[in-house]
C-alpha cells in the first residue's frame, strides 16, 4: 500500500493506493469522526463494490446508501437535491460523513453535497475509475454541470481521505480505462517528462491492466496533482496547468452534450489541440505533438475534433469557460514536453488554425 | 459614517454603517475588483433603492440586475438556479462581483450563489432591512431552505464588504423593523448587558426610527457579531451562542411554513423559551425572563408559541436542527443576562415545561 499526502495545512489529507483496501476496516474507519455515514454511489458500482465498502466502515448509529443513476447527464442540481432529500429525511446531522463510491460524477456530486449540507460535513473519496483515481478525487474540486456549461456550479472542498483500490479497475470498461489514461498522459505532458517516457514504454501493460503498472501510474499522477494543488488550492495561478486540454475538451463536451464523449476522450483531443497551438506559436517542436498523438492513438483515444463540430462552435463554447478573465481567454499551452504554462490572449488566427488542423470544420 | 472590521485573516472585511452611503462611489466602488457586476435584489426593494445603488457602482463592461420574488418562501434551490441561469446566459466569469441588495433572503441566496458560481466569485452585502444589517449580512452564513429544514443547504462564504445604509430603513414595514429589533435584543441578552440596559431606555426611539439610535444599535450589534465570528468562523464552538432562541425559532418557522412568522418574530418567541428553560434549570433569575418579555412586548414582538402548535411538533422539528450532534440536542441557554453558553443534552422534562410555559399545547 502506498500513501501520499496532499499538503493543505489544516485541510491536509492522505491518498492511499493499493489492492484490497476497500473492505479492510483499518483504512477507512479511522477517518470517520462521527457515528453517521451516508454512502453515495451509482447503480453500476453498487452491485460490484458496495458490500465490500460497507465491510470497511466502522459501527454506526445511522448508515444510509444512495444509488444515483449512472452518467454525466445526471450531474445536475436536481440529482444533488435528491441527496439532500435523503440526508434530511433520515436526519443526518453535521457530524455525518458522506462517502463517495464511484467515478468522477459520483465524487464531484458527493463532494459538493458534503460542502453544502448544513454548510459542510466530512467526506471521503473512494474512486473506482482510473480517471477519478488520478484526477477528480484529488484536489477538492466539486460541483455539478449546468445546461450552459460544465462544472459551473460547485465548491472547493477537500475530502478527509482518498482511498484508491486498484481492484476496482478490474471491472472498468476499456473505453473508461482509456479515458483515465488520457489524464495520466496529461501529467507527463505538463510536468513530468520522465513519466511520459515511462508511459511510452509501458502503455501496453497499462492497457492490459497490469496491477503494478496501474499502481505506479496512479501514484505518479496523484503525486503530480497533489504537488500542484498544494501550491495553489483555489486555482489563482499554477493550478491552472492541470487544465491542459480541458478548455478545448469542455467545448467538445458542451457542444456534443454531456455523456456523448467521455471526459477523458474530450481531454485527449483537447490536449492535441493545445499542443498544436503551442507548436504554431513556435513554442514546441512538431516532434512533441507527434509523440502525444502516437501515445493517445496507442491508448485508442481520439486525437481530433468530433465530426461535424465547427470552429465557431469551439470558439463560442470556449468563451464561457471559467478560464476567461476580463474577456481574455486563458489557455494552458506547452513550453516543452513536461512543461506547461498559462497564456492569456492567444491570437485568434492561430487558435482557428490549430482547431482546423485537428479536424474542426 | 462608522467603520468596523470583521477580523478573519485573509477573509477580513469592513462593515460601513451610516446614511447616504448607497449612491456614493467612494464606498462601494473600491471593493469591486473586476469589470463585471450582477446586482441581485427583489421586486420590493428594486423600485426603492436599485437606482441609488447603481449610482454607487464603478464603470463596468457587464452589468446585470436580477429581481427575485420577495419572501422566505422563495429561498430555495430553484430560485438559486435562476441566478445561475442568468449569470451563465450573460457570461459572467470568475472575475464578476455579485451585489446583494435586500434583506436576509436576498443576502443569503446571493452569498450562496457567489460561493458556488464557478466555485466562488466575489460578493458584497448591501442589507436593506434591520434584521439583515445586524445579523444575516455579517458572518458569512449563506444558503437556502429545504422543505425539511431551514438553511439546510449552504456555505460559509464571506463578503468583501457590508454596506449598511440607515436610509433604507425608512421604508421598512413596522413588523419587519420589529423583527430586526428581536436580533438586536439578542446581542444584549447573550453578550452585552449594558446594551440591553440601553435598549430598555431607548426602545421608543428605535421604534420611532430615530437615525442616531438606529445607527448606534446597528453598530453595537455588528460589533458583537463580528467579535464572535472572528473567534469561531465555522461555528465549531462559541459562535453557536448567536443561535440563542434560534433552535426554538426554527421549529416555529418549519412547522408554520416559511413566511408565516417572520424570522425575527420566531426568534423573539424562541428567546423567551430558551430563557424560561434557563430559569427552570436554575441558571437565571425570573427577573431576567421578565425583563426580556417586557422588552419584546414593547417592540410588539411575540413572546409565546404560535396558537395550536404542540410540544411534540416542537420536539420533532428540533430533532433535525443543525445543532444536534451525535443525537444530543444542543441549546443556547443563559447563565446570566449578557452571558450565554451552549448546553448539550438538556432534560426533556424541563424542555417540555419551558415550551408549555410559553403556550405550546
Amino acid at each position: 500500500m502506498h500513501e501520499l499526502n496532499v499538503e493543505l495545512g489544516e485541510r491536509s489529507y492522505p491518498i492511499l493506493i493499493g489492492s484490497g483496501l476497500l473492505s479492510e476496516k483499518r483504512y477507512l474507519a479511522p477517518y470517520i469522526r462521527g457515528r453517521q455515514v451516508c454512502v453515495v454511489t451509482n447503480e453500476t458500482v453498487a452491485p460490484l463494490y458496495l458490500e465490500k465498502l460497507l465491510d470497511g466502515l466502522p459501527e454506526c448509529d445511522l448508515l444510509d446508501t444512495i444509488e444515483l443513476p449512472d452518467g454525466e447527464a445526471f450531474k445536475t442540481l436536481e440529482t444533488l437535491n435528491r441527496i439532500f432529500d435523503r440526508l434530511l429525511e433520515r436526519r443526518h446531522n453535521r457530524s455525518t460523513t458522506l462517502v463517495a463510491l464511484g467515478g468522477g460524477v459520483v465524487g464531484d456530486m458527493t463532494g459538493f453535497a458534503a460542502a453544502c449540507y448544513q454548510r459542510g460535513v466530512d467526506f471521503i473519496q473512494v474512486p473506482t475509475t482510473l480517471l477519478a483515481q488520478v484526477d477528480s478525487s484529488v484536489g477538492g474540486k466539486t460541483g455539478v454541470n449546468h445546461a450552459l456549461g460544465k462544472n459551473m456550479i460547485g465548491a472547493f472542498y477537500q475530502p478527509r481521505l482518498v482511498l484508491a483500490d486498484m481492484d476496482t479497475l478490474a471491472s472498468l470498461p476499456p473505453r473508461e480505462l482509456a479515458a483515465g489514461i488520457a489524464e495520466v498522459i496529461k501529467y507527463g505532458m505538463i510536468c513530468d517528462a520522465p513519466f511520459f517516457d515511462w508511459l511510452e514504454q509501458n502503455m501496453a501493460q497499462l492497457l492490459a491492466r497490469d496491477p503494478a503498472a496501474l499502481a505506479f501510474a496512479v501514484e505518479r499522477s496523484c503525486r503530480a496533482k497533489a504537488a500542484v494543488v498544494a501550491e495553489d488550492e483555489r486555482e489563482s495561478g499554477r493550478r491552472a496547468i492541470l487544465n491542459f486540454g480541458h478548455t478545448f475538451g469542455h467545448a467538445i463536451e458542451t457542444v456534443q452534450g454531456y455523456g456523448s464523449w467521455l471526459h477523458g476522450e474530450a481531454v485527449a483531443a483537447g490536449m492535441v489541440m493545445a499542443a498544436e497551438l503551442s507548436r504554431l506559436r513556435g513554442e514546441v517542436e512538431p516532434e512533441v505533438v507527434d509523440r502525444l498523438r502516437r501515445l493517445l492513438d496507442q491508448a485508442q483515444l481520439p486525437t481530433r475534433a468530433p465530426e461535424a463540430m465547427s470552429v465557431s462552435q469551439f470558439l463560442d463554447a470556449m468563451a464561457v469557460d471559467k478560464k476567461v478573465i476580463d474577456g481574455q481567454l486563458r489557455l494552458v499551452l506547452l513550453r516543452n514536453l513536461g512543461e506547461a504554462h498559462v497564456v492569456a490572449g492567444t491570437s485568434r488566427e492561430l487558435l482557428v488554425e490549430a482547431l482546423q488542423t485537428c479536424g474542426a470544420l
